[in-house]
């Protein structure tokens, strides 16, 4: 048979690679990254951006040698330039030529790429993958050396040029995202003075209640933000940046990240014909399947399916590429595994500040996605009143008039309250109602929770509206 | 209507009262409360007896004039010696003498006794509500004054023989539950050579993994743990106790805590022929409805019914009590509302450790409830592994080989840990099997959970063999 061919070296790649061959090791597999890193934590990338993790290759999860070990056969600098469904070949473009290789099964994990609208000049960045991390690091962090450095294989004469100018003072962060809160966090942590300027509400998907928690701890943290202000461009000089261009003003900065989202990488797929859907990444059913015969696709170029509404979405996310590629790699092994609904659920952290979402917390996306939406806010402690260390815990939580069902919430907070989102997340996918979530036995001790937890206590409250 | 009659004032007699007055406004609701503390919280107990709770009233929910505005008519120091379920009363004495009170509806809230099988003398505690609290932290706390103390209702001068003796310097502490692994902290923090005593294993229903782990924890904190170890009795001289026996053995100690387990008070009930169940707490339906006519019963008196196995449990906890007077209280005031069932989930902790169970954790609980059990323990990281703050998370998952629905399962470790469980206590009660708990969308971000939170972890082992 001919090999599981598994094109991008990353979560879904690595994890459907690492599956198959567990579960069936005479099959062959053979992962084409186009680049020269593998199986990497985007996520970390602002943590070492930030200096809180050291080393970029305390980024990556398995070694080139470890997936070696597994029996995978990686081939790093290696591009799929084309696909050709009717023949079972992908075109691969590689150190040594082009030449074209036979699939038995084929996934596609080509991964996303950050948008970036704007006529970037020098110190103008954008944050998706470690070379972009690394870029970063050695601009604004004065005791980084490229040449005593973990760079895994950058080379470190690439990274001179950022280091050999004076260290940026101010910046500014265009995005109100993942990205640029994280940013926020990681760039004032080497004493810059960050604006983030966002269009229109910071982390839209988390709801008010979060990003007005989530600016007001911004604020008081020194970051300057500028809500509901369109970004029209960024002025340079010989220096690299040199201003930000909004709202008919101007601001001064040396140093800007732009974060205004990604986009799936799906040109591979489309130019072989197959479909997209109407979230514009790849269309899967179930199992994974594009609807080309053997063709896979997952994680951030791949669509998934709700597990509220049921209907595709596009939520590009680490645990959906990895689960979804495990589940993948089971499937083409030999035991058919459908790759999970998500309930699009993350967490995000700004400063001492933690913040879970999931499913539809926005009256908005919940009307959109067809419901009727009746939402609530409480605020509660995250432990017995009496207990040190409690704090204030946020929670909103929007169900559906008619039926009761629990469409979705948030949780925000300082003490341990992101995770509280896992509750929810699991109720979601049982499909439980209002009553039911306000009957769930959640943990009660006085160092970890109140009597009810704050989620039952949203619970309460919304009880008596749906 | 004769009025909603409660019997005892604390979690589950208050929170019927709170949401039948709060429902139904016109309905009169009688409280009667033969001690003088109310709606307190027994689980933070420890915490006042360690000294990170400072005033015993800060462990009080409500304060009698909060009860007094909600409109419920608060009778403390008022027992209810009888109840005749054929003439709708109940007799209570008070300061007043001896009365016959007509009910409607009528709620047992009698609560639970520490049990005591030892002769015990003077230093030979238990701790079940707020006066045994103020007695051991009178007696063990050097800063501590009767005249200078937030004590409520109790009077300083009854505290006065705890503080006059030296403080104690070696404890014993009989019985590895919640109270003997609290206790043990409690005592510690104030330089006290703490001995726990265990007949068996050590928190039995949270299986070996947490056992083990809290052990090494007691240890590594300076507590002498006898496991497998029966005492027989204590010695006693003029002093207040004086040794512990056992194993044809002796340690001199000079204060004992015992906390072997408590018992429902049901004498109120079993006298007036109410009937109680097998696990000999009184008997309910899932309204928390006696087999009298109106007569509710609900708090660590009664029992309830378990979300895996179907059946009548006894695990009396805080938010069982809360949960199910509540609704209770919103039954009587003319809405049945379903008391809920419970996992069992419960959470403790251990100096820096925390862990928390729910279910069937053992394999000898899940068989002796009629199931096949398959179970395994992981260790994975509380974060991602190069995230600062990351420690490892062990997780036991137990499911039913047949089905492969999840059973039960404990969760321990230093970084948040305990809450954990709180994902498992809802795919519980939303009977869950493996391979669905292991597509759960749980969150992601490097801060607060490696891609594969640990229950995912245990999950994707567990599914390997069910």
């Amino acid at each position: 048979m001919d090999p599981f061919v598994v094109v991008g070296g990353d979560a879904a790649g690595l994890s459907a690679a690492s599956k198959c061959k567990r579960e069936n090791p005479d099959r062959d597999v053979v992962v084409f990254e186009k680049g020269s890193w593998v199986s990497y934590a985007h996520c970390g990338t602002p943590y070492y951006v930030k200096g809180a993790v050291d080393g970029l290759t305390d980024l990556v999860s398995l070694a080139p040698e470890e997936i070696d070990e597994r029996g995978i056969d990686l081939r790093r600098e290696h591009e799929v330039v084309d696909v050709d469904t009717d023949a079972g070949t992908v075109t691969v473009v590689g150190p040594d030529g082009e030449r074209d290789q036979p699939y038995g099964d084929l996934l596609l994990g080509t991964g996303a790429h950050a948008i970036q609208p704007f006529d970037a000049g020098r110190d103008v960045f954008t944050l998706h993958g470690l070379p972009d991390a690394a870029a970063i690091r050695a601009r604004i962090d004065p005791n980084f050396s490229p040449d005593n450095a973990d760079l895994g294989p950058i080379a470190a004469e690439t990274l001179r040029p950022y280091v050999d100018r004076p260290t940026p003072s101010v910046a500014a962060i265009v995005g109100g995202g993942y990205v640029g809160v994280e940013m926020a966090e990681a760039l004032s942590a080497h004493g810059i003075d960050v604006h983030l300027f966002q269009r229109s509400d910071l982390l839209p998907a988390f709801g008010s209640a979060v990003a007005g928690a989530v600016i007001e701890t911004l604020e008081a943290e020194g970051v300057t933000v500028h809500a509901d202000t369109e970004v029209t461009g960024f002025d340079s000089d010989d220096g690299g940046v040199s201003g930000i261009r909004y709202d008919e003003t101007r601001l001064n900065v040396d140093l800007a990240v732009v974060g205004v989202g990604i986009a799936p990488n799906v040109d591979l797929a489309s130019d072989a014909g197959i479909a997209l859907g109407e979230t514009g990444a790849v269309a899967v059913d179930r199992y994974g399947r594009t609807d080309a015969d053997g063709v896979y696709a997952a994680g951030d170029c791949a669509e998934s399916r709700h597990a509220v509404s049921g209907e595709p979405t596009w939520v590009p996310l680490g645990l959906t590429a990895n689960r979804a590629g495990r589940a993948i790699g089971q499937t083409v092994a030999g035991e058919p595994t459908p790759v999970g609904e998500i309930a699009g659920t993350a967490v995000v952290k700004a400063f001492e500040l933690g913040a879970g979402r999931a499913g539809f917390v926005t009256e908005h996306a919940a009307r959109e996605a067809g419901f009727e939406p009746v939402s609530e806010t409480i605020t509660a402690g995250s432990r017995s009143g009496y207990y040190p260390g409690a704090a204030e815990t946020t929670v909103t939580l929007t169900a559906d008039r008619g039926t009761g069902r629990v469409l979705g919430g948030s949780v925000v907070g300082t003490d341990r309250a992101a995770k509280r989102i896992d509750t929810l997340a699991t109720a979601l996918d049982a499909g439980h109602t209002v009553s039911e979530i306000e009957r769930l036995d959640l943990a009660y001790a006085p160092p970890f929770s109140p009597v009810w937890d704050p989620i039952l206590v949203a619970a309460k409250v919304l009880s008596d509206s749906v």
